[in-house]
């Protein structure tokens, strides 16, 4: 007996355990009368985005305005349109929050020619100022051309740099499934101080991007205190290989390129943030954004006029469909994300320091595609909690929720319990990122506005269900 | 000691069947080891597709050839394309299999006219005609509009009918994340027939589609034998709207509409066939296809042009590899998969009388998207052996494994333990189908490419593990 009671506690203890870890996968699952309930309102957030297409045509009003680089006349136009417009659609408080803010402007002069060559003397090169470059000066910058691929190839060839213009010819990695942005980005930001360190005179990089075309990608570019700046820009993916070819023909060609983009003082500008007010937690805030500013090429409008207007209409959607939340929605427009991150400090600051509980902070700012995923950055707790959600977000085309980072402006947010970055279909990201690809005319309607259902969903399961 | 033991066997009984279980779902988990070395391949997959763009040039090619309805001389040029190339790249075996097929032109005439309206009178309306209506005659069909909305509303007000022209102004329904289409298809496969059984002389149909705009999707129209055929044909979705507008003002306007296509005796085609023979297990087959025909409007490119050279790159990225391949592998582009499916009938004969086993048949008939989920229909320990493989297909943008439906072709083959169909990301896909939109440019290179190495990925774990 003695031994079968053993027995039977050693079963009945693997028994129990065996249950209490499949209980813990499953501890916060809902009720199947609550999933059904549940889906049914994804399906109505689902619906209501996609026959309405207001955000769609929201977003065409505010690309109208053009290019919002931080700083910009058209930045503080965007600003109050998206004001003026938050307030007409009936949000219970707006309201502007001061950043200032770098001011850079591109100029009107962006030319680039081969000089001293038997055979392309004369070609010209589409060139665009990288973010933040200085000017050129009236002559333009001038010399031989040092083409490498690496920081470890310029190294290498380190007593060649002086007095030369150095090509970062550097394609992003096309093999990848995703990713291929991480191994060049740094090019962008590093690469002219890293070539200055040498003496160089001038950078020439090849465009960042996933498209072949001949419309440099730019970004920004960052100068440290402690080496001489020089010009950089980016040229057209199509002229890159152009030059490097020509290279090869005439390695002892000279490039002469012209840039008057200037530096002006920090400039005064606002987040633009709009809130429906819990009814019965108001003190606790579910926020959702993007960045207003885009870069001054295209009219950023995947980058992320789509992330603005995908965020204002989850608050939208919950008025188009009477659905009063429980915790305070806030939509925050973050400006500066591309240049400085200015407007996610300022407000992750006020939030950090609120008597008010940030639960959630959600950000759209990876395109316009079709729902996949929501990346959460959480503990594992909260993220399974959220993983139990997916058959309702299923309905939105949300086939993945994940740990992962979350994304440039809502990462500051610290004090968050979960920041969330919605994480739709994105092979064609690159093919408009920062260049006059970024135009209305590539966000497709449909793709679009589920995204504006997807988040709406997840925003909605997170004011019902808590985090 | 009874009651104990009793409790004993309850207890073990309750523990083995939770062990069951548990172990049912996890049961063929691959070893880590196993894991990061599928990983690895299907990672080689991606990078070979996506840095070589072979199927997207490959698909250029095809679709230079022009639309392939079945029948057409295209069809046949392009059958002996897909031949030709399949031997080019190497494959082992390569035949046609001869396939009876129907055979329909759409002619030179497609006019629509407002008549007998002193506001509208003269008012072209962009047609094309069904695939598979008749002609008009020399002089038109010409009658008032009976509009309804669905086949009720038409029963409801069948004594109106006869004499008229029906016009089923029945949209797709845009508030669906998925699905819109199972709801109009039927009225442009029965339409007519349902039309013409209360005395109706022709029909329009509003065009099938996602996009606003004035490129009338075609597609399969059946009539049976017992009704009188009438002409049928599709209307621009922009005159869709103008029409309904233009009846609201004038509910006795008048339309006059030509056709002069024409049906022509069956004609003979193929399959076309290409296989890679296994090293092992020579008579397992595993299949993957698409269909080679299409619809005359636009040029197939993404229905299923795509799905043909993604299933032909299949093959190719084994080759270009060297991987030598377990099972036969055999790439099955299917003819009229559009108006008869006779090649899918004709092929799962043949295959369901071979003496080898169809282990698997994979379809891509959903457009050329970027890689989403693969849709199964097996049995349930078969669905959850290949779920268990998602980390390895992760690594290609699939996310998610269901069961469900196949594909239109494959479906035929009974005698396939799996079939299996490619479900890319599709909000665009009733944009283009059967229409003129169907052209090489929307094809988005990466987007394919993906398609193509998902499937390879998974082709691949079937061949290494079996089913």
């Amino acid at each position: 007996m003695k031994k079968f009671s053993f027995l039977l506690l050693a079963v009945l203890f693997i028994s129990i355990s065996f249950a209490g870890f499949i209980s813990d996968s499953n501890a916060q699952t809902l009720s199947d009368k609550k999933i059904t309930e549940y889906k049914k309102v994804a399906r109505q957030f689902v619906r209501k985005a996609l026959e309405d297409r207001k955000g769609y045509y929201l977003l065409k009003e505010l690309t109208d305005i053009g290019p919002r680089l931080s700083g910009s006349e058209n930045s503080i136009k965007a600003i109050h349109w998206a004001k003026q417009k938050m307030e007409s659609l009936g949000f219970d408080k707006v309201w502007l929050q001061p950043v200032m803010v770098p001011h850079w402007e591109r100029g009107n002069i962006e030319k680039a020619n081969i000089v001293s060559s038997k055979k392309y003397k004369g070609r010209k090169l589409v060139i665009r100022a990288l973010g933040g470059s200085i000017a050129t000066g009236e002559n333009g910058i001038q010399g031989k051309i040092l083409s490498v691929k690496s920081f470890d190839e310029l190294r290498a060839n380190k007593d060649q740099a002086k007095g030369k213009i150095v090509f970062f010819d550097r394609s992003l990695d096309q093999g990848l499934y995703s990713g291929g942005y991480g191994g060049v980005w740094n090019y962008r930001v590093f690469g002219p101080d890293s070539a200055a360190k040498y003496g160089a005179i001038g950078l020439l990089l090849r465009s960042i991007t996933t498209k072949y075309d001949n419309n440099p990608h730019t970004g920004v570019t960052i100068y440290s205190e402690k080496v001489k700046k020089i010009p950089a820009v980016a040229v057209g993916y199509l002229d890159s290989d152009f030059l490097r070819m020509a290279l090869i023909e005439d390695p002892n060609l000279e490039v002469n390129f012209k840039l008057n983009c200037k530096w002006f003082p920090d400039a005064q500008s606002y987040n633009v943030i709009g809130e429906i007010k819990g009814s019965k937690y108001p003190d606790e805030i579910i926020i959702v954004g993007g960045h207003i500013d885009s870069w001054d090429l295209g009219v950023g409008a995947n980058d992320d006029g789509a992330g603005c207007i995908q965020s204002m209409e989850v608050l939208d959607l919950f008025k188009r469909l009477k659905i009063k939340p429980q915790r305070t929605i806030r939509c925050v427009l973050f400006i500066n994300e591309e240049n400085g991150s200015r407007g996610a400090i300022v407000y992750s600051a006020f939030a950090d320091s609120s008597h008010q509980k940030t639960i959630a902070a959600m950000e759209s700012d990876a395109g316009s595609g079709s729902p996949r995923a929501f990346s959460i950055d959480s503990d594992s707790l909260t993220i399974a909690k959220i993983k139990t959600w997916l058959p309702i977000l299923n309905q939105t085309g949300i086939l993945q929720v994940r740990k992962g980072g979350s994304g440039a402006d809502v990462g500051h947010i610290k004090s968050a319990k979960a920041r969330i970055g919605y994480s739709p279909e994105g092979q064609r990201y690159f093919d408009y990122h920062h260049s006059d690809n970024d135009q209305f005319s590539i966000i497709h309607p449909r793709e679009f506005e589920l995204g504006s259902a997807a988040m709406a969903t997840l925003i909605y399961m997170i004011d019902r269900e808590g985090l």
